[in-house]
């Protein structure tokens, strides 16, 4: 089985690359800036793809998102892609920083095109999801949500109106894009998110997300590496 | 020389496919559901790729955008992209329907992300365009103006604010998403667009569109042709 994670920023990576011992395959995608970490685990393989930097940051968001999926599914050939990562959350749902979530659907919020009309349920997405999630999640005790995707890290009236209209839970920067690519090929797709803010929270979404994404970075680690062996077993 | 034109609507390639004969080249980049039209001209190759369609409509924005500029860059290996397609513009700038700028700038209006730092940088974009861009414009009597991109086609009031600071001219939904990956690949993009709706005009933007899309995808027609014999000569 080949396993592929794709994950936007190496902050958000690097607790899980340390435990699992994957290595750097230099220069994997040149000219792209994407990275990837490459271990086997028996006859299995685990690949862990970085977007990459570019301007001087880790690369986030949704493009960058696409082009590192796009370009993992073409050269890596993976069975199932699991986008791991953080995202924000509601406490009005019950939700706490560090809390890991596997995702029941992805859809983004962000692309507004009028109608209910085939544009207006495009821009919206809405892709399927790894058809074991919810077993997954049912076996390592992990709550459910839905994620939705959007480009900014503030959360507009626009987006909240859109999240609340279709019942989001999980607000984060890159999953739909991931599962919209991986959508094209067919391949199926596991989102895993840790929380490391509440979007209702009232505080800065920038200085909360700086201070917890150590906290949720090892609560992500840990949830990929049991992710991994459940999948394995 | 290889010219690969990147447009997200069939609508808004019909005319110029109607009038270049470029065939279409079946299955190309399957199992993506981007389309590809190629021809001849002397030595040259001019290509035409479009999103191609997902959940009954033509795919259009950043992500759709994202993955049919890499899958050209790829495997077609253009010496130009050109990003060719309709657009809002502001009546305050002195822009009329149907009219054609090059671009002489290229970011995002839509992602947030905060800080004058790397990030905030990063969210920007600001890629380069085409470094003949000018002298192309002023020879074919073509106006310029910054394109700002987002994945929506309303203006919210939180875009308007990044348009008006960074003085964009011309709102689309893929110019900076094919202009990043360009950059990755460091490929010259020309972004050709004409204008299908006037932002500040307090019309419904989604009507005017509809209305406009013809007009405005003849008069790129027009401009794709004029471009393309510019840069065979």
């Amino acid at each position: 089985m080949k396993i592929c994670f794709i994950v936007a920023m190496q902050a958000e990576a690097q607790p899980f690359i340390d435990r699992f011992g994957v290595e750097e395959v230099k220069d994997f995608f040149a000219p792209l800036p994407c990275k990837l970490y490459r271990t086997t685990l028996g006859e299995n393989e685990l690949d862990v793809v970085l977007n990459g930097q570019q301007h001087g940051s880790d690369l986030v968001g949704c493009e960058a998102a696409s082009v590192a999926t796009l370009a993992a599914i073409q050269q890596l050939h993976p069975d199932i892609v699991i986008n791991s990562g953080t995202c924000g959350a509601f406490k009005k749902n019950g939700a706490a920083i560090g809390e890991v979530y596997v995702a029941n659907a992805v859809m983004f919020h962000d692309r507004r095109v009028p109608g209910d009309d085939a544009w207006g349920t495009q821009a919206l997405g809405n892709y399927p999801v790894y058809a074991g999630a919810a077993e997954l999640a049912k076996s390592l005790g992990y709550k459910m949500g839905k994620v939705t995707t959007g480009s900014s890290l503030d959360m507009q009236p626009c987006d909240l109106q859109i999240i609340e209209e279709n019942h989001g839970e999980l607000k984060d920067m890159e999953g739909a894009a991931v599962a919209f690519v991986c959508s094209l090929f067919q391949t199926p797709i596991l989102l895993l998110k840790s929380v490391t803010d509440l979007c209702d929270s009232g505080a800065e979404t920038f200085e909360v997300f700086k201070k917890n994404l150590a906290q949720a970075s090892q609560a992500i680690a840990d949830a990929n590496e049991r992710v991994v062996k459940y999948l394995l077993k």
